[in-house]
């Protein structure tokens, strides 16, 4: 499937803290810079995510906000 | 500022590309790594955005996607 | 690609109104039944995106509200 | 009330998924065609939400992704 | 109608500033406190919005964020 | 840090409802003008959030909608 969404960054599962609801899920997208999700635990348990696997941090470009300090 | 947006990823402009209300702003977050924002012109002219300065592009956790191949 | 969103509603492209950088893509997910979706413009040159084709409507489910009469 | 938001899809609730702060609620829109929302539980008490009740599903149509297999 | 978004602040519409495709509409909510919307010219034009109308800026909870200096 | 979110509305904590991933946050932007977040609980930890501390209530402009009765 290709998505609208612009920005579709590749990384692999660092970690998954599991809420009642919801888990957040912590990519890592390059050496050292990390990009958390909090997803469904549904979507979770279907795309069967775990540590180490392979995934696409999926972000709208009018999600993103740009800061300075 | 602090926000409690959980993503705030370090970059540098690499390009601005203007449109008639918001202009898409392209953001090198690690070598090779792109995130791409559209923000109103305003904004970016308040921030005196211009290619090679240092920002930070900034996604709330739940406007982020996980996908697999 | 699986993606986390919840909601990917299957049906058929019925009009594109282009503008400078946003197009409104109007999808139709069953009969009289339609979703307005805005995606840049390159989004819809890169899926070539026309009338007729065979679309997915993506939608996070906290993208959802509800209301009532 | 009137909402500037583009897409408000009539349908009826067809389940309510009771979560610890937030409640899942899945809209039928068309004959097997629904649509998952994600709200507080305090919005579905406000609303006295129930099974088979007639209910919109609002989505700004900016919230809306493009999709193709 | 009644929605589930947490947010509906009762204001007066300022200003609004045209654009090709979305325009800006600026509401008063409370003395010298002012928030901007930025909403299809189509709804802009549907509900006849005009400066001085009464309105409401409405927000899902989850589209707010919190800072702190 | 200056944020390209147009809507940053100075206020005070009323309220902090803990939840089990969530936190709603309630803040007074005016008097009797209240604006609720619902943010990650890290997030209310990491900015030491509490009743009566001064905060911004940060909203992007596309991402408020205009109602009319």
């Amino acid at each position: 499937m290709q998505i609208s969404a612009r920005n579709a960054l590749k990384g692999t599962v660092k970690k998954i803290q599991v809420g009642s609801v919801n888990d957040e899920v912590v990519i890592e997208i390059a050496s050292g810079v990390e990009v958390t999700a909090i997803i469904t635990k549904s979507s979770v348990e279907n795309m069967q995510l775990s540590e180490g696997k392979e995934v696409y941090a999926v972000v709208k470009s009018s999600d993103v906000m740009v800061a300075i300090d």
